[in-house]
C-alpha cells in the first residue's frame, strides 16, 4: 500500500548502537522527496554509537509524532534495552499506530522484547539467531523478512537492502530504484565473507570466539527479558 | 604493505557531506581491534550532513595527529571545499605523510583539487565523472580504484568496498573477512538500479534530470578551482 506524504519516519537512536544500521536506512529514507526522518531518544542529547559517530537525537519519546515506520537498529547496545520499559512503552505505543514495524540487526531483540513480533517471523544478525525466539518470534534468516507491517533487516548492512524494499512498499518501485541509483548501491564486495555460509571456516572460528562472550550475555538478558 | 598499529585514519566531515559516504567505511574501520578513527573539521563544532544526521568532528586541523589514511567522503558539500585553502592545505600537508590518501564518491574532487591525483588514476559517482578530469585526474569506472597509494571509491555505498578492501591492503585478508562477516555484509540488492549501466532507462533519466541543476553548479565550481 502506498501511504500519503509526508511519511513520517523513526528511528530510535541508543548507547552502543551500531551506527551503520542507522545511517544506512536513513540514508536512504532522507533521500525520499517528501519525508520526515526522526532521531529518537528519550532526550536531547548526544548518543554515543559503537565507534567515533555520536549522534543528536532529533525529538524525544514524548515529542515524537506518531509515525508511519518505527524502526529500531541494532548492536551491543539493545541488550540495556530489553528491560527499560520507558523503551518498551514507547515502541507499543508508536507500533499500534504505525504502518510498518520495523528493525535492522539485533533491533528486532528489542521489538521482540516490547512483545511486537509474537507469531511473526522476523531476522536478526546471525550471530543473535538462538536469541529471538525466546520473544516468540519465528526465525528468518532471510535478508529481509516481511511478515504483514513487521519488515525486519538481518545485520547491519542488511539495513540498506531493507530500507529499500521498504521504499518500494511504501511509495513505489521506481522511487526506490532512483534512491539505488543515486547511492551507487551497486555492491562488489571484495571477499566472499559476508555471512557464516560463505566466509571462510577459519573466520567463522575466530568470530564465534571473539563474539562468545558478548553473545552469551545477550543470551542472559534476553532470557531474562522474556521471563519478565 | 603492512602498517604497525595503531593505525591513524581520519575522515573528514564538513557541511552538506553525504553521511553514508563516511559512515560504511567509519563501521569498517572502527571495527578494527587497533586502530584510531578520527573525524576532522576546521573546529570542534556539529556538522550537517545532507539528511538529518548532525556529526561532531573528533578532532580538528590543528590537533589532527599525523594520519596513515585520510580519507575525503562527497556530497554536494564539495563543491564548497574546491576553493577553500584551509581544507586544501590540511589535506596536502597529510598527505606528504600518509600511507594512504583516499576519498569515497565526489570526495576525489577534494583531493583533485588539493593537486593530489594529477596522473593518478581515481574514481568517483558516476554523476561527477565528466568533473574528475579538470584536476589531471584519470577517471576510473571501477567501484575502487587502487593506483599506487591512492585509494578511490565511487558513489556513496562503494565506501563499505573501499574500506573493505584497504583494510585487507592495511592488515590482511583474513582480518577484512572478518569484519565483513560481522558487518553480515552480503548484500542482495531488491533491485538492479545501482548504476546507469543497470538501472531502467526511464529511472536513470528521471535522475539526471532531477541533478541537472547540481550537476551543473559541480561542474562550474570544478572548472573554476581547477583554473585557479
Amino acid at each position: 500500500m502506498t501511504l500519503a506524504p509526508p511519511l513520517q519516519i523513526g528511528l530510535l537512536v541508543f548507547p552502543d548502537f551500531t551506527q551503520l544500521d542507522l545511517t544506512g536506512p536513513v540514508q536512504v529514507f532522507s533521500s525520499l522527496p517528501d519525508a520526515h526522518v526522526h532521531l529518537i531518544w528519550k532526550r536531547i542529547e548526544p548518543v554515543r554509537s559503537d565507534g567515533p559517530v555520536v549522534l543528536t537525537p532529533t525529538t524525544t519519546f514524548a515529542d515524537c509524532p506518531q509515525l508511519d515506520v518505527i524502526c529500531v537498529p541494532g548492536g551491543y547496545g539493545t541488550d540495556g534495552l530489553l528491560e527499560d520499559g520507558e523503551v518498551l512503552d514507547f515502541l507499543r505505543r508508536q507500533s499500534a499506530g504505525a504502518r510498518y514495524v520495523t528493525s535492522v540487526c539485533t533491533g528486532s531483540l528489542v521489538l521482540g522484547a516490547a512483545g511486537l513480533l509474537k507469531g511473526y517471523r522476523a531476522a536478526t544478525h546471525w550471530s543473535a539467531r538462538e536469541a529471538l525466539p525466546w520473544f516468540g518470534a519465528i526465525l528468518s534468516t532471510e535478508r529481509v523478512c516481511i511478515d504483514r507491517n513487521r519488515v525486519t533487516g538481518g545485520g547491519v548492512t542488511a539495513g540498506i537492502d531493507f530500507a529499500l524494499t521498504l521504499v518500494a512498499m511504501m511509495v513505489d518501485r521506481p522511487t526506490a530504484e532512483a534512491i539505488q541509483l543515486r547511492l551507487e548501491y551497486n555492491p562488489a564486495p571484495p571477499f566472499q565473507s559476508g555471512s557464516p555460509d560463505t566466509a571462510p571456516a577459519a573466520v567463522v572460528a575466530a568470530m564465534e570466539a571473539k563474539m562468545a562472550p558478548a553473545r552469551a550475555r545477550r543470551l542472559e538478558a534476553v532470557r531474562r527479558a522474556a521471563g519478565a
